[in-house]
């Protein structure tokens, strides 16, 4: 028996995508640059997987590259702001993904930019005020800001952000990684000049992801010498990757209502267990209630038995999660964990749902817990 | 009816590696950092791969890094070279593919190298005198030239480029995409600094690739924020991608001495029906005969119905190429044509075969030819 309760680390592929990816993969193999039948065949089955991905968002087909995934994406807008755009400030804060946090403050050490923290309350709750203050004095800055919190499930006010962004003429990039194809996001009403996405976050391959460059940017490319994406990305193509990821996202959008439904009841009903069984356990950040339907950290209290619980349940067959995958091949505290400030003897363990989860799974979970957690 | 001859721009995926992608991926897609059965899963197929690939250049598999393409790992090596190792002088040649050549330029542009090209003569064979020669004035710079060039077939002597780029303490970054799994290369016996590979040009998928950086090298990461590749390449891997890219290569070296006889046949054929039937066609760069057997290049008198002889044998369903695909798009002649100075009253035709390639294709499309070409 095996329960995956990781979905914010990786997601299984929807069967469709690939049977789909696998059919297109027989005959559609020419490269998409190429000018004969096999080439223009690639060239469309990018093009129109950028039509509909640019759908979703209410943005232009030519404002959608694609990337290898979420870090090259972010990488990419990144050094497109400084190198470009000629950014020297940006804020953000220190509860973003390392992607974000580990390119800005490589330029950081470069000398070229100034990097600034926005402060946050205890559940993580950034302080706007203190944004609409930095750009006043700022203006021009780089506001580097995630939609949803891959480890606590936080939700940025996004509208809010983008406004004050605008009326200060900030550049907006927003980590959307963990959003896109759980959230809706129209960017005709919500401007923002940089999101990011990446494919096996909703049930697509890995390997691929893609950037929203608002039309307004003029930025060079990160990855140089050959004319794909129009001179934005060189090197070919991922084309099945990409057709595989724009029918993700179709799938993801098209049964939107129907699982966020279904995953809210999930981590509604675990919510509703990990209160009746463990009185002493608590919630990161907004997790409980006001964060995103799709993830969950619990804090436990530590002890002998808590300490090795994600071990543990691992060996029960249950996949959780102490912090990002990105970083968990080490032991040491998740920087998130570690900027809330938990308690040195509290263990965050994070829950993340999808729609192949059932309640029979949160059933079994909770049972494994109480195997280890009780006295 | 399709005949593809356009296998140096991209190659049909086996059906073996097909097949095995779309089994994997159904139960493998934990994300390789997480540390539960789900992503030690996924981290044991990519280090099962990493090692198979490693092997096949007699590498340590801690030398081999997985990146999205062959473009991706060029821009890593050249980044390195140049912000990590500080290099300042590079040598390479305008025959290079564009990724090599418009990643150099760009930090030409930014005036942290100073960029040299070797000259060659009417065959494009590279004058290594001239080399030598450059090194014994400038040595620890970077020497840049690929394996097997994409447009001309030429093969660089790359035992003996390596003993001079040694005896110089010169770095050697040579460009193999076109090579492998078409020719093979034991790094034990040949001393390279770093190979490039990208597994939709052996009949892999597109979308990943791999860099081979020797041991001895101390370099930083293009892509950063996140501690996948031991540091050296941020994001989630590829996984079901990486294991396409070792079986394809498994495959290609398993059946290396069958296919290379098979497709030379091929290939042979191809120039002794060109002679025979149109006396006044030549061959670019060594394609005749010392050339990989690969790609061959010919030469036909411009008149008004050879002008458009690619887009002829497209409409009778037969894919060819005038130049790298990476800059076909434009109408604009091949730089590595032009670098040859290539006559303007002649056209050049790239065929590049693989073993999916047949006699009777050959046989289709030298008929194809005569009914464009003949008076």
């Amino acid at each position: 028996m095996h329960i995956y309760f990781d979905n914010a680390a990786s997601t299984k592929v929807d069967e469709e995508v690939l049977k789909l990816m696998y059919e297109l993969q027989k005959t559609n193999f020419g490269n998409p640059s190429s000018i004969h039948h096999f080439g223009r065949n690639a060239k469309s089955l990018i093009e129109k997987s950028r039509r509909t991905i640019a759908n979703y968002f209410s943005a232009a087909p030519s404002e959608i590259f694609f990337t290898s995934g979420g870090t090259e994406a972010i990488n990419m807008a990144i050094s497109a702001c400084v190198n470009s755009l000629k950014i020297t400030k940006v804020i953000t804060s220190k509860l973003e993904h390392q992607a974000v946090l580990q390119c800005l403050e490589s330029y950081e050490k470069m000398g070229l930019i100034e990097l600034n923290y926005l402060n946050f309350d205890e559940k993580a709750n950034l302080n706007f005020d203190e944004l609409n203050e930095f750009l006043s004095k700022n203006p021009n800055s780089l506001v580097a800001l995630m939609h949803l919190n891959n480890e606590i499930s936080n939700l940025l006010p996004i509208k809010k952000v983008s406004k004050i962004c605008k009326k200060h003429k900030a550049i907006f990039l927003s980590d959307t990684v963990q959003s896109i194809g759980h959230y809706q996001l129209n960017l005709e009403t919500i401007e923002i000049d940089f999101i990011v996405g990446s494919a096996h976050k909703f049930h697509g391959p890995k390997g691929v992801g893609f950037i929203y460059v608002n039309n307004n940017m003029n930025i060079k490319p990160l990855i140089i010498g050959g004319a794909q994406e129009r001179n934005m990305r060189a090197g070919t193509e991922n084309v099945i990757g990409i057709a595989g990821m724009a029918k993700a996202l179709e799938i993801a959008y098209e049964d939107f209502e129907k699982n966020a439904k279904y995953i809210s009841g999930l981590k509604n009903y675990f919510v509703e267990r990990i209160k009746k069984e463990f009185l002493d356990c608590s919630f990161l950040g907004e997790s409980e209630e006001k964060g995103a339907f799709t993830i969950l950290n619990v804090v436990f209290p530590k002890t002998e038995k808590s300490e090795m619980l994600m071990i543990n349940l691992d060996i029960d067959g249950i996949a959780v999660s102490e912090g990002s995958a990105c970083t968990s091949g080490s032991s040491v505290r998740s920087h998130v964990v570690e900027a809330l400030g938990l308690d040195e003897n509290k263990q965050a363990l994070r829950f993340s749902f999808s729609k192949f989860n059932t309640m029979e799974e949160i059933d079994i979970c909770i049972d494994s817990l109480k195997k280890y957690l009780s006295a």
